[in-house]
């Protein structure tokens, strides 16, 4: 298991898109988040005490956490330095990228020297079966999205917690590398062999209690081009009873892919029923879930309106309001604590 | 590249279920084949000569293909005796299964020793970029099925064949590893990292003339349980043009799990399209591959008959009758060889 707390590294980042990791840490574990780092060239501020790795390491930390996406996947070189002063910290680090840091030689070696632990959690050594389709015991809520990067972890996070104040038994079940360092343990769906992704997700939320929730991070999106394959096995394999849809009300087009157009909501949620109902079919949309980070108070609660309105179904944005709407026609449908 | 021709090996199977790899070669490379070889315990029979090792190197053969995909995918330990004499004989190996040939220590070590290959196509150390959707020029025709094992591969291999008799530029496109051992090349789409899948099959058919076809080998279907993700991720990276349904009449759900149903065909190529279109809105289907091997004569050109009538498609099957209907209906929308 990954040794908490940490020291949240944004390396040479200019602005925040690229390090949605370090956010997520900073809003999601707050607790376990002791402080930032950063290369000279770096820009991204998490807002946290500015600490080097042998002061955050005097301070309590245990692990560096790389909070950066670079571009392509690769691990840039002018990192190196910061990374192996880390280890010379006493700091293990932790890593969601593609890249794995066991395959660097440097940090291997250091590692190795110092006693240090590398985790990569977008690797794994496990091996999963092939996916049966078979009905599990327990109920599953999914957040499904209309693209990547629109909030279907927060999404997952938030309800996972409100259930579990009710008084549910609820996990959050992690599916991607911020995930992961947040729970303490996950898949990284991403990262499974192809004939497995279906499997992996069945392993990821196993029967369970009748009354028990698990509450699961989405990935990408079925109208991805890139990355549906992906939610497709995530979403047969996860049999979810409940679906909760995540979207960016300006959001038109896929991300970065022009020619890749979102469809409207409604013809959005019929093709996940489509595919969820191959694994469940009782699976149905309980709530909506708006990341109104680009509008304002005002334009955000119209916004919400107008998607209730048209689809009659409970809206939230995770981090601004509607939560307890959301949960309430969860517990309507089906039953709230014992 | 794998050198031919080949022996086929079929270990201790029982019954032809297990062994479509050795009974594909067979069929679609009889030029490439120059034998069979089996267990003392095995009792499939592909009517070829019975060779051992030695005497199939005698006769110019110059690999063994395992033809046979044993239960769970790993390779049973009274296999290697075989496997042994086998590099022993002068034969490379080919083997499309999850294990790796060259991870077992005995047969690594025998391949080293003798300086043979082992050929593990399921396995690739390529890697791939993430899908894009950008539309690429060339034309394109996926087979697709309500299942796995009852045709795609076939469908495409008589297609791709059907289509170069006529004077097009076409290429078989192989995503399977027996397709792989038939074609010489391909990818093995179920072993490729998820987050590739539809990446890897942007990379399997680049970006071509106008006029000439890649006819691309399916793998799954979008309604089963495990490996839908495959099915997705390998349509919306082909992007094709054309789509042919693959299908079996008397299968009502998706072998060995009764409770997942196959819809109706109309349903079914709805949905396929639904799919098809996140990267070419213009995709549709233009046949239908009918695999009547357990229907009598009579039997199965009234199943055809019915699924032309219902579908307003034309109907094959691509190992008895009708390809040549469908080659004129592909003709007919998409235009003659020039």
């Amino acid at each position: 298991m990954i040794q908490k707390p940490y020291l949240l590294f944004t390396g040479d980042a200019l602005n925040t898109r690229s390090t949605k990791t370090a956010f997520g840490l900073r809003d999601w574990v707050p607790e376990a988040v002791i402080g930032q780092w950063r290369l000279p060239e770096g820009r991204v501020d998490l807002g946290l005490p500015m600490l080097d790795p042998v002061a955050a390491h005097a301070a309590g930390a245990r692990s560096m956490v790389i909070g950066i996406a670079p571009f392509g996947g690769a691990l840039p070189e002018t990192w190196l330095p910061g990374l192996v002063a880390a280890l010379e910290a006493g700091l293990d680090l932790v890593s969601g990228l593609h890249t794995r840091l066991s395959a660097i030689p440097a940090l291997a070696e250091a590692a190795s020297r110092l006693g240090r632990t590398l985790h990569d959690v977008r690797h794994s050594d496990r091996t999963f079966p092939a996916g049966t389709g078979e009905k599990r015991s327990g109920k599953r809520l999914l957040a499904v999205g209309t693209d990547c990067a629109l909030g279907k972890k927060y999404t997952a996070l938030a309800l996972a917690r409100g259930l579990a104040a009710r008084g549910h038994a609820a996990d959050f079940r992690a599916t991607g590398q911020t995930g992961i360092m947040i729970a303490g343990e996950g898949v990284a769906i991403d990262a499974v062999v192809a004939d497995f992704i279906a499997g992996a997700a069945e392993t990821l939320s196993p029967a369970a209690a009748p009354e028990h929730w698990d509450v699961i991070e989405g990935q990408g999106a079925l109208f991805h081009p890139a990355y549906a394959g992906v939610t497709l096995g995530l979403l047969h394999g996860s049999q979810p009873d409940a679906l909760v849809l995540c979207h960016e009300p300006r959001r038109s087009h896929i991300e970065d892919l022009p020619w890749a157009v979102i469809p409207p909501l409604g013809e959005a949620m019929r093709r996940y029923l489509d595919a969820a109902r191959v694994t469940n079919p009782a699976a149905r949309f309980v709530a909506i879930s708006l990341n109104t980070s680009r509008l304002d108070e005002a334009a955000a609660h119209a916004a919400a309106a107008d998607v209730t309105a048209e689809h009659g179904l409970p809206v939230f944005d995770p981090l601004r309001f509607g939560l307890d709407g959301a949960l309430d026609h969860i517990e309507a449908v089906y039953g709230a604590a014992q």
